[in-house]
């Protein structure tokens, strides 16, 4: 990890989130464009100070493979689009039922539950218009792209991982039931974002499969410090409701596991990621920044 | 119009409802798959009896292009994905609150607000799940396959219509602003599956303009259709609940200029579209049947 310590990570994720915020206010329609209210709900959501932490994955994958930034962006978009429509959905008094996310009002809280279910639909549909314009990658043609990013968020996956989530709530899970959740709620975007940029670079088999196995991990090593921010935060350390978890008896790795065991298995999962990395010789430093700062962040 | 008394339309839905639903089978995870309830509730509205107008017109279109139903088939399936989970959505509490569709339970009712906002979240990326298998068609490929479901189905089209019409209830409109919302919410999505249905026979430049017009026209008639409906019929008769415009003091073209002149309206949308098929010389028998009866419907 010495490459790691000479790499300027903020630096890194300034100019990536810059760059994204960029580019998706270019394929977003203004907030003006008829209706307004849909596209103003839109851009709410997708500009209330995210993390970008799928796009930069994305973009610091594509680097790692020798991938060019501008030919991986369309992708970045697309993915923050689809992130950013599950937590309006998840927010959902129906769903979650939350009044915060990142510090602000969730959006249906601001436009009204009709506007919100609209909004999310209308940033899942985004996604797919705007990866459809990315260049034809040889190895990576676009049906390959759309197939990547459908299945990581269709009904197997992402949204597989959101109803188990629904449905253990108040429920007594096992270590590996809550797992079959995190593996989709969480590791299946980021593991898809981190592909993306691989196949945007058009990586060969061996690195994609490499990148495959650290976004596994580090996908769930991120939802295990979730859990575990979620019980050690402040609400306004956190920018949303700390403490959610417990209050709706939501399994989690520390009411499982314990809180030390949680931080044990959340530092093997990272470990496990940085193994993966071997393959890219040191070309990997921004991946393996974003997976110890994933590990070590408060917030 | 001769040759569509020669044409056995209702042979022809009976066929191709028939593959259409098949195929949707084979696509779509089992019942059984975990987690159960999303894609019971996947499947609960996409097998309720719809009738499958968007994938009949789809494969007409591309029967009068000379294409293969093999072809089409995942585009058909495609754009009945993203017709279903409309109506999921539009169904909901926050939106149009319905409690019937077709003659049964609406998917909020049987599966909860929840289940039915993510069975209507998987279902659309379902549709590009499936689009991406689509075969390569030399003209059209993938990415412009995927952009035109997209767009029809985004924040300017499909969604900005149902926007439009929330904004709209107990408002006056205007036949224009009536017009913005039906082109969007009605006429895009039916105009997109017959363009998908030329590019899957990979038409011409001069078929897909042709096809474009006959699409909008019968799409605008076929919503002008439904209002008179509304007020024409009784919940037993539609399947749904008769009279609800009127109760939610919805817009309607019979409201804001008459039955009479409403009907009027919807014959000439229909001529226009019979108009824009002289360049199929007879061959596109099975649109012009469909087209017929959409006019002629009273469910």
């Amino acid at each position: 990890m010495v490459a790691t310590k000479q790499f300027d990570l903020q630096q890194f994720l300034a100019t990536r989130t810059d760059a994204v915020n960029r580019a998706l206010d270019k394929f977003l329609p203004s907030e003006k464009t008829k209706p307004a209210t849909i596209h103003k709900a839109m851009r709410y959501s997708l500009f209330a100070g995210g993390k970008r932490m799928r796009p930069a994955v994305l973009l610091a994958a594509a680097e790692a493979c020798g991938g060019k930034g501008s030919d991986a962006m369309p992708l970045a978009c697309a993915v923050e689009c689809i992130h950013t429509y599950s937590l309006i959905h998840d927010d959902l008094p129906a769903m979650d039922n939350d009044d915060f996310r990142r510090g602000k009002p969730t959006n249906h809280k601001v436009f009204g539950e009709g506007v919100a279910v609209l909004a999310g639909d209308a940033l899942l549909t985004q996604a797919f218009e705007i990866a459809a314009q990315c260049k034809k990658f040889p190895r990576y043609p676009h049906n390959k792209i759309i197939l990547e990013i459908a299945k990581a968020s269709g009904s197997l996956q992402l949204i597989a991982g959101q109803v188990a989530d629904l449905e253990g709530e108040g429920k007594k899970l096992s270590v590996d039931e809550l797992k079959f959740i995190h593996e989709r709620k969480t590791s299946a975007l980021l593991c898809c974002s981190i592909r993306l940029g691989g196949m945007s670079a058009n990586c060969s088999a061996a690195q994609l499969k490499a990148l495959t196995a650290f976004g596994y991990n580090v996908g769930l090593a991120f939802q295990v410090i979730d859990d575990i921010l979620d019980v050690t935060q402040t609400s306004e350390q956190l920018g949303k409701t700390a403490g959610k978890d417990v209050a709706v008896q939501k399994a989690t790795y520390p009411s499982i596991v314990g809180l030390e065991k949680s931080r044990k298995i959340a530092e093997q999962l990272t470990a496990k990621a940085f193994a993966a990395l071997k393959i890219f010789k040191g070309n990997a430093v921004a991946l393996e920044a974003l997976a110890e700062y994933l590990l070590k962040r408060n917030k």
